[in-house]
């Protein structure tokens, strides 16, 4: 036989959109980090090589048949596979859950897809599978279908999961980042930082000894729980990659309004503040895996919060900010000095692979 | 701080279940392989982790408020990237697109996960979602969510894809492997081995000329063609990892049917033919990515062969064999010579990353 054949390569003129924020022709870790690198790659690179497919976000909702149904998927891959308080397997389910809840969404069910590194210990995968069993039987869905694919080894890292979830948006719901308003309160419900500190507590290398352990949790019971009120909420938001302050930050690029949160009214806790304190690290930019941000109409303020104290994993409840005419766009943070910062959209990557 | 966290790991004792095919505490490659190790994985592993929350199908069916919903996932990892007819973009639309079709779903959507290895080139990533923009646009499904993960050099391969689809299955379709009946004739849509091939010529290492290009494509457009006809559709799967033999094999298993097919009736080109046997592979088994095959009742068989060739993708279209009462469970071939031989289900991987 002759020549090896050519490959189906498209055209590399046509794709090519510069990015920016990155003098690298190369992906690098700050691309995967739910920050301004990660939001560059989706508009200058995928959207535009996907032609006018519409917008690729966390989560869709999609009319199938007349019926509303939301649509979310996440890939997992964090380092190491089981830290104080969860493991990648709580993570997939949790935050595709989280995903779908955050459009106010019911979730139903789940699809698992693993891609695993050839030699991984089967008693870790089991491990790690039991863990998601578990948490799919916490959160009420039901796993579906799936996928597994093996790679050589040095290609992978153990296991990867990738998780993708169906949900059921209620009649009269419409939760989504354009709805935020001026004179919106913004709450949140409870201790942020706290998943992102236990993760590097456990990190190779950097082993400190903490009694905080990741929040990891399913959040659609609390956010039923607020739509009982029959409040009409705006917003929700699970921050997590790029914490509290990536959230806050794409809310208010996407509804074009400014936001203003109190510092000491942010709910951190010590042990959070001083691992992060030790690292550089600001506790806003921390990752979340069971905390949700809410933009509720100022009336409504009052019975969300209360809704959400009544509920196990709302307890720690807190109004942080409000939603303002000026500085649209941008997140400021009144400080305990009585000044103000600009608290910005990370670009890069603080801790990669935290999820 | 003092002591480091310990972490979550569940009770080791309380998911172990022996692994009786593979003589390995760890993951080896044929695990991914789609065949009997693939299976016991599942099987042994998966379902006893994850509670007896159902199986877990290549495509599920599901009830969403009334409405009929398949749902699918598939992981891509295929190397290299691109091969002659294809790239991992067209795959991971086309695979997704195809698990839902073979339930007579039309597909509707996609999600896609990126899982990004640091210092991939940003032109490589460009052109591959560029040709599964090309794919989704070609196929008539929107991209809708997304999730984009990057890990540590030396942790991945470029680039691996997580797609999950959404599609409408029609009133009154019901097809699954389970109705495979005795009696029903047995169509493939046309040559097998073809993607298996194309793949493998332009492995490194393994180079060699061949005028063979994948047969990469939506097939969902071909059963609407079939299904037009009002035939009674009992089964349909596309024979992708483990090929042909993988797939028969799986259908006469959940059946509990036995499958008799010709030998000489499987369409099988020259090309594929000489490339399996200078490297020693069964064209039986090898992948295809564009080819499916179809269990209907014998009196359906002539218009669904005539509706199939009919349609650009099922022009090579061959009825190949029928389900007989004898030897349940098991696939038989009658060979050229006039005898027979077992066509059994590959226990691991003939050819490791095809898809």
């Amino acid at each position: 036989m002759g020549e090896p054949a050519v490959d189906a390569r498209p055209d590399l003129a046509a794709w090519s959109c510069p990015l920016p924020l990155v003098d690298s022709p190369n992906i690098v870790m700050g691309h995967g980090g739910g920050g301004a690198m990660s939001a560059e790659l989706v508009e200058h690179l995928f959207l535009p090589a996907f032609g006018a497919t519409g917008d690729l976000t966390d989560s869709a909702v999609l009319d199938v048949a007349g019926i509303r149904v939301a649509f979310s998927t996440d890939s997992f891959v964090v380092r190491p596979l089981f830290f104080p308080g969860g493991s990648i397997g709580d993570l997939a389910v949790n935050g595709t859950v989280n995903d779908l809840a955050m459009s106010g969404a019911r979730p139903l069910f789940l699809s698992t897809a693993f891609i695993l590194e050839e030699g991984t210990a089967l008693a870790e995968l089991g491990q790690v599978a039991q863990a998601l069993g578990k948490a799919a039987e916490l959160a009420g869905v039901r796993l579906v279908t799936g996928d597994t694919k093996v790679v050589d080894a040095g290609h992978g890292d153990g296991v990867y999961i990738n998780t993708a979830g169906i949900g059921l948006v209620p009649e009269g719901v419409d939760i989504r980042p354009g709805r935020a308003r001026v004179g919106d309160a913004i709450l949140v419900s409870g201790d942020i930082g706290v998943h992102g500190v236990a993760v590097l507590s456990c990190r190779e290398g950097l082993e400190f000894g903490t009694t905080v352990t990741s929040d990891t949790a399913a959040l659609h019971g609390l956010v039923a729980a607020m739509l009982e009120t029959g409040a009409d909420v705006h917003v929700l938001r699970d921050p997590t990659r790029g914490g509290l302050a990536a959230s806050l930050n794409e809310i208010a690029r996407t509804a074009g309004v400014g936001v203003e949160i109190v510092e000491r009214q942010v709910p951190v806790p010590a042990e959070v503040a001083d691992a992060c304190s030790i690292l550089g690290l600001d506790p806003f930019y921390v990752a979340n895996e069971g905390k949700l941000v809410a933009f509720v109409p100022p009336q409504d303020a009052e019975q969300v919060l209360a809704a959400m104290r009544a509920h196990p994993l709302g307890a720690g409840a807190a109004v942080i900010g409000s939603v303002v005419e000026p500085h649209p766009g941008m997140v400021v943070a009144r400080t305990g000095l009585g000044g103000t910062r600009v608290v910005d959209l990370p670009v890069g990557e603080q801790l990669p692979r935290i999820c």
